[in-house]
């Protein structure tokens, strides 16, 4: 098995047809129905696999930081939308990134709209952001005076130009179905559309954007929507198995783990295979499993063509620093020796991949995220 | 406020003083109770900082990579002990360092000890990783057949030698009084000393080292220890807070967050602060704080000499990749805007530490970790 002689720890395998395939899968969703498709690059971080999006059409992107838009833009990209509120100290990048590509920035105040427009030194296109019932952050969906505020701060400044309205409708996260996820998804674009409407009233005209893996995965049609800026779909994950927005066959990364410790003699069920590969590899993401237990990832054998997924008694029921300890059925036990490497479906693919950096694929091909800027 | 000007995005502060007065108190127990203090550099992982423990009488580490084991051997330091099972995948690492330094490694299974030496060649020390109640890894300390079959495969080989016994006592981090944490640690140590006693009837002599940083800060002695190998205290979080190891002063690591934006509006007791600082920066570790809400840290108020932690009430509860949000009361909202800084103390600054890479020391001073290699 080619790739596997070249992993001596812990190392983020990548299937390069299944990522292709979510790429290409959602491009087709978008196209089909008319929407533009900003795929969000904080889910891989490499300018290699952001070309495979461009293949499929990508011409912008979105991303969370400045540090990464400056990566990307680096990277060829020229339309970028930086998806978190605007960071107002890290004004330096935004100027050089305002001067490099087309700009979008989020904001969720008049006061943060006139501060920008204060800083900034070259046109950008604002986005308001929105709370459509998640409840995190944004402008409340309701909050009308603080949306025609935010509006006409931005539409009065100098260098800003509204754009439209955006929301994360994170609370998809919290749907364990496609009708729960959808119902989400759907009530966030009818409020959307209220704001919209009353943007309109004071004669600005507002492109709606909404981005989230379940509700862009599972949604049947996207009526309304100008944008979608969804992101971990290029690799899905455990979690978005357990929201049943992805088959376990879908998921394109799996973290190899050089096993250091076999403990088959405790009692039966109880077989523990100690792993490389914790909290600084997985990070701390748990998903709680049907019988009610921890799950830090769930286990898969590799082979040459990449891996197979056991059930889902062989899983990661604890993680440290740096080990992983996995709760081992019999077959599995009888499987594997000290030395031998074991595959883990991570619970979130984005923060494997941010903790990574790398990835190898089952070619044996590494490849780089782009480089993480220190100030 | 010097440092503060620095800051455009998430850093981590390190108030020096507060280091250096918890590396000195744990300098000072050890030596008043001879036992060997190792203190492990998996939690600051820098160079520079490893230098304040020399200035108080550290002469032998612990890490828990061999990655970590080359970088701090560049560093100059001669002794170290990689606390984790060996990883056989990663020899050639392993080789170099055996022929650098005086290099301790863990084994836990007769097989394990007998593939390390035909892989390693030079003479390395080995410590036998006994689970003595924690239930993690290491050999269960009443399997006796288990113990003896590995200790004799340790003295039989060519390049090992068996130099004790060693545990990690992480049950002690479920502990919640002095008096619960120490219950733990003089238990793992009772078993320690059993373990010893079966050893030293087959006619080995087997020091005894135990580490984690709630026993080794509560215990009041440690009669028939050898060697200690705490490494949180440095710094402490407030996990070890809430556990009783430390009090709120002791915590000498806050990560500085840009202030991103505000929504005071929501119902009383409801405004948030949303801060660019997510699990990125702090991991996912989180706390059940009294009250039953999850708490991924705790908001303290920058200032000239350091920070002010706040009351409870004021927390991060919720984080995505790249922003946290604080549930903050009206006295905070009042003080703060968009552009401004605020302090989070760390749930686990192991992790925050790892994922920073990088601390801003109080002066203004900027101190690296150990560079990340690649393979």
């Amino acid at each position: 098995m080619k790739y596997q002689n070249l992993i001596i720890k812990p190392t983020l395998l990548l299937d390069r047809q299944k990522a292709i395939r979510n790429i290409k899968r959602m491009a087709d969703k978008a196209r089909a129905n008319r929407v533009r498709l900003r795929p969000h690059f904080k889910t891989h971080q490499s300018a290699e696999i952001g070309q495979w999006f461009r293949e499929y059409g990508a011409d912008a992107i979105t991303v969370s930081s400045i540090d990464m838009a400056l990566g990307f833009a680096a990277a060829g990209w020229s339309d970028i939308t930086i998806a978190f509120p605007v960071n107002l100290r890290q004004v330096a990048g935004l100027n050089r990134l305002a001067q490099q590509v087309n700009l979008g920035l989020l904001v969720e105040s008049a006061e943060t709209a006139r501060q920008l427009d204060n800083l900034i030194t070259a046109p950008v296109d604002v986005w308001l952001k929105v709370d459509a019932g998640y409840g995190r952050t944004g402008i409340f969906w309701q909050n009308q005076p603080a949306l025609e505020a935010a509006a006409n701060a931005v539409a009065g400044a100098r260098h800003l130009s509204l754009k439209g309205i955006l929301t994360h409708s994170g609370n998809t996260y919290g749907g364990r179905s496609a009708a729960a996820v959808r119902q989400i998804f759907d009530e966030a674009v009818g409020r959307l559309r209220q704001v919209q409407a009353i943007l309109f009233e004071l004669g600005y005209s507002a492109a709606i954007s909404v981005g989230d893996t379940p509700g862009c995965t599972l949604a049947e049609e996207f009526t309304g929507i100008d944008e979608i800026r969804p992101g971990n779909y290029v690799f899905y994950d455990l979690m978005q198995y357990q929201i049943g927005a992805c088959e376990l066959d879908d998921i394109a990364v799996a973290l190899a783990c050089p096993i250091v410790a076999l403990h088959p003699e405790r009692a039966a069920g109880q077989g523990r295979i100690v792993i490389h590969g914790g909290a600084v590899h997985l990070s701390k993401d748990v998903l709680i499993d049907a019988d009610g237990a921890r799950n830090f990832g769930r286990v898969a054998l590799l082979n040459e063509n990449g891996w197979t997924p056991l059930d889902e008694n062989n899983r990661v029921i604890s993680i440290s620093q740096e080990h992983g300890i996995i709760q081992a059925d019999e077959t599995l036990l009888n499987r594997v020796q000290v030395g031998d490497l074991i595959g883990v479906l991570p619970v979130h693919s984005c923060l494997t991949a941010d903790l990574l950096r790398r990835y190898l694929t089952l070619d044996g091909e590494w490849i780089n995220c782009i480089e993480k800027t220190i100030q």
